[in-house]
């Protein structure tokens, strides 16, 4: 559970509502048909946009989000001096038996162990890496464009409103409220880009760019392995890609 | 048929629609002359921007966007699997008979069955990836780019209206009505670029996308035939291509 | 001539004239201290921003764009073949009586015929290459900043208006005429930004684009020649830069 | 300390405090609740946007804006130039004894006194380099981000202002501060990203522009270094990083 | 003297002043302490956001501009030519005694003459470009930044105002003139950013390409000379860089 951004979304949204109900006249801010063609037009529209299984990706991205993240940098890097060590002794066929949870691994070990030729190993690895990081920015770019839709919905639903009060001016003292509605939809827009959409697709690279680092650390650990280098100047290569305060080796 | 796409049209414009007759009122949303001067405006100012050739080629890029698409990245995968089985068991001459829709396919099938130079097969094959990628920029670009020039002529139209209204302020009665009409054009703008261009737009990028990747994967399995590779190691790396979730090779 | 750009200007400004003529009280759309802070105030910033030397090359790549562009691509790529079927017959030092008024391919022909070495001849067309690139994005670059310029001038018109009418707001009668003259310096600067700068700023973009791709092709070629490529081969590779339905070989 | 980015922060907030002390009425400026919104808000978008060690990361990066940057680019040079004599008079092995406090000429200096290969050494340092880059870049993009959404939560709280005052029109001379108060939010947004999160954001970038190219440097002395080059080489090439003005070579 | 960007900013301010003493009550646009927020806001953001020391350089890099660039692009490449001739007739040594105010130009001559290895030259003159480059691009960016802060504390002054007069609605005859002096802060940040900070960012963009180009001409000719061109060559290929039009040889 990643607290962070749950709390973050509770605190966003108690804040907006605290500063509502703080003001009086609360009723006045839910509007069903503000709030239909806001939400559902940005959805239309992100329809058009995308292919119906990327919008999907996304959506699945989004919700693991709030699901831990497990494993650290260090961790990672510790993870390949142990595997290079076991293929120092055992030879690269060692590597076969190697149990992971990370497919990426999972992989790198089998072709080590398959004996395949260096050079397959390294394209094979990085289209993995780069086929990833593009599904990634495809999700993160769903999110973004929905944080573009939301607030161009708002201002259409607050078009539609002022046009309506305008071409009707009889009573003056509908003016007030009629207005308050029309903004009513671009208020909608403008919290759920700000609230959800922009900050979740940020989160998504925050992931993505986590994700990415420790596929590059495991391609590095298995470049350096086929080399038959040495598991200290292992440590010394692939602890560079962790904060110095954060290194340390557990042996 | 691409449902999302027509779907999204259809959702997106019925909840406009339904918001503007639920507010009733809704004659005055029609403005012949507004709506030929956001329509029309933009498609001068695109006129202008792009040759014809290339407004032409990304209309019928997006009329092409309805038909559904028909071959997933795990099939192009396995054709060339299947296509390196071949070329290891009958020879590289055998490729001249494969049988294809796919045009980039019959040209690297045809281009390695001529016995060319590995190099040229490579430099031909990426101009030609290059190329594509190219024209479809522009169909993205000449999309993005009317999804800036409708909410400017929209702008251009509601300032028209504002200053009419303002130079001859006469009737008190009648500024309510006339600033309605001058925001419809606004209206018209913002509709037409968030329901339609910018999504537009986006779908071809998608598009262009996935078929740029089955490019790739083309490419690839076609320097691994060159290089007479095994098939398990083509399956392999080509495989990396594909989400882990949607990889699975029929014989 | 091209019709397209001509046709696209005429259109664009009819509408609006046509709007405004419409809507009666034309006269009002014509204020000449107006027009001259924005028209004056853009260039003044143009002229800051950019040499005069660079502002004169973009506006005679500007008026160019009405001459009509001659060449296809696919002209170039049977252009290539051709001389690479000379360069074959004859040798390489024919290529120095080839006629042509393009002098990207003069110059590349005259490299080749004096027997230089390929690294030099690789290495000076792509300079030639860039430098032109750079050149014509330059030429962009000075219309896109006019198009920026345009409306904040026009921007700027209008806060004069305001703060005029506002510091003396003796007559309430003259508050409407007022703002609708403070409106019109950014109603003419959105309209030189939208339907004059950008477009043109973006038919700059295409026809270098073009320009581009037909130099690539002449470099592709003139590798290939240098490589002696059978002239198939280099039909083969250079048709690739044309999109399919466009290829086809004139003998 | 860092005393222009002190007195930047002092004088700006100076002048705002200034000009609406000397406006009067300067009670009206401070709204609690809108503070909360802006201030609030904006964490709370910021906490789900990133992860909560890269916004603390961030928070001690701008802290340690305040204290002085210490050692000149010029110096780095010397530092390397002086470190190239050693190496040339006692060999590579005297550089394990090079004293310093930079870390990453510390590991730079064992690696080579480990007598390690050239290219893992290269390969190690770069790592480093794009680590530290990438960790840098993270840390501007959460003060970039809270530029951002500081303005978004402070158009939230003047439309939550505005639809409540609208709402209820019922004491025109109600509507004059009630306008007012719903415009603080704004206010309280557009100083909170032009004066801090802008600037900071801005001066994070001029930081890691300076660490890295004090990085480049000892990198490239590092590489020269192995390759055994005369120090008044090592010297000609490293202060071609300094600007012109300010190299010379302290013995 | 660069009479362009000098007459620019004349005639830029010329016309602004011209239309505000046009529409009378010119002493209304005259508000020190609004100066004082949007010239010593900005300034006191920029010195947060850049080290004391880029600032400086910028503005010596911006009153640079108003003296006139002396060497053309042809002129430099017949240098290059002119030098290549000499090394070709007396050997690489004569360099050293190359006269030259272009401190590059001699640099590069120095290193030819010293017969240093051609690598180390390549690498010392490379690392020079960049860094000029670089720097260059920090003082761009001074003057972008300064032009996106002069709006926004544009804007905080004329929120300050608009709170202030919203707040104090007593007077109905004082609404116009305080919001008269409310939007000059507005106007103060749109005239400065529009007329002097984006331009002059502009302008230091031209120079720097200009510069840039040069050097790059050096460095080519540079590589020429080591590899003991033909002096026709190395004008073939130098004289790439410059426009055809403007291309002749001087002897």
């Amino acid at each position: 559970m990643d607290i962070a951004t749950f709390l973050g979304i509770i605190i966003g949204f108690s804040l907006v509502i605290g500063a509502i109900i703080f003001g009086g006249a609360s009723s006045v801010f839910i509007n069903v048909p503000g709030m239909m063609i806001v939400i559902g037009g940005s959805f239309a529209a992100t329809c058009i946009n995308f292919p119906v299984g990327e919008i999907l990706e996304a959506i699945k991205a989004a919700i693991k989000i709030f699901s831990s993240r497990k494993t650290t940098t260090n961790e990672v890097v510790n993870t390949m001096v142990h595997i290079a060590e076991i293929s120092r002794r055992e030879g690269l066929m060692a590597l076969e038996d190697i149990k992971t949870k990370n497919p990426f691994l999972k992989k790198a070990c089998l072709l080590i162990a398959d004996n395949a030729d260096s050079k397959i190993i390294r394209d094979t690895l990085r289209i993995e890496i780069t086929s990833m990081q593009k599904r990634h920015a495809i999700s993160q770019d769903v999110f973004k464009k929905m944080a573009t839709y939301a607030p161009s919905l708002g201002m259409i639903g607050t078009l539609i409103g002022l046009v309506q009060m305008l071409s009707s001016l009889n009573d003056p003292s509908a003016i007030g409220p009629a207005m308050a509605v029309a903004l009513l939809t671009t208020f909608y827009g403008t919290i759920m880009s700000a609230l959800i959409f922009q900050p979740l697709a940020g989160k998504l690279k925050s992931r993505s760019l986590q994700e990415n680092l420790h596929l590059e650390i495991i391609f590095e650990g298995a470049k350096s392995i086929l080399e038959n280098n040495n598991p200290r100047i292992v440590y010394d290569k692939l602890s560079s890609f962790v904060p110095p305060r954060e290194r340390h080796y557990d042996r």
